[in-house]
């Protein structure tokens, strides 16, 4: 049975919600998650978005929509403080740990690090500091961990990735945490 | 109990999607609907967004959601051409009619007209036709009613709606046909 690929960015809000909930929901059908940041920038400079706190009225209702999504799934949230961020770094920091369980791990304790404790992550010393916490010491700064990511990265955008999170079963795409209903029924029964 | 606010354009999918869900929702918790019809391409001058198919890759994905998402919730759907269209000579007819039954049914053509039969309603001659289907002859041209959906489209973007389908549940607002899962919460409890 083929891996959900995840793909989120560490400043997305619904990104950390799915975050909490994409392994429950692929265990449930005998699946594993395939974790894969990605850089909303970089998809926004190809469709044009922009971030939601700049978008005026959308904007607004976007953050009381976080805070009451977070709640309706239950899961601990606090909007940070810069909200959006880059998130080169953590994304770096991922992608520089070879162990795959350990890296999940680690997108965890970033996650949690933003949208609960308010630590910047786009900070590599942060992200460091972070890393430190659950046992990793990513070599962020070397030039085959940045290639890496940007490989990564690319791959996601060629793959048509324009947000967060973004989950593809078996060929399928699904943008939003708000497609969990939709993911979980392909997963029932392979598409309708 | 007051009235579900039900905004929607008649260009959008996803309105149409919800005009067949939002009626037994309401009714489930003992409420009415309150119909009002918008004009999203005001709301995108407000906002800076694009109809969808002109933003590069999500365009693309958002026809796909759009066909994939009528066939989850079972309703029948046909992507339409052209699309998007200029809705005011159906927002005009909508609320060129007094009696709110009646209004509601012609919102009902006028989305089947669109969405299944693939007729232009941005057409007037085409409205007028879908309308006495309906035993409706809309004043779509006198200036009274120009001004009524003005003053109504006005209403709504200075109420915030900036997107289709968006609700209103006793002043907390709810955007898209995926926070119906939401709306229903709100509904049963009050609010989390």
């Amino acid at each position: 049975m083929k891996a959900l690929e995840f793909y989120f960015d560490f400043s997305s809000p619904y990104g950390y919600l799915a975050s909490h909930k994409v392994e429950a929901l692929a265990a449930k059908h005998g699946r594993t998650v395939d974790w894969r940041p990605m850089l909303l920038g970089a998809a926004f400079k190809i469709t044009g978005a922009k971030p939601l706190p700049e978008v005026p009225v959308k904007g607004d209702y976007a953050k009381r929509d976080f805070l009451r999504s977070a709640r309706f799934y239950g899961v601990a949230f606090n909007l940070p403080t810069p909200f959006p961020i880059s998130t080169v770094a953590p994304c770096r920091a991922f992608y520089a740990v070879i162990d795959k369980a350990k890296a999940v791990e680690l997108a965890k304790a970033l996650y949690k690090a933003y949208f609960v404790d308010n630590l910047n992550i786009s900070e590599p010393a942060t992200v460091m500091r972070v890393a430190a916490s659950v046992g990793c010491e990513p070599a962020i700064g070397d030039q085959a961990v940045k290639d890496k990511t940007k490989a990564q990265v690319d791959a996601a955008l060629a793959k048509g990735v324009f947000g967060s999170p973004y989950i593809v079963v078996d060929g399928e795409p699904f943008w939003g945490m708000d497609r969990f209903d939709q993911v979980e029924r392909w997963l029932a029964t392979g598409g309708w």
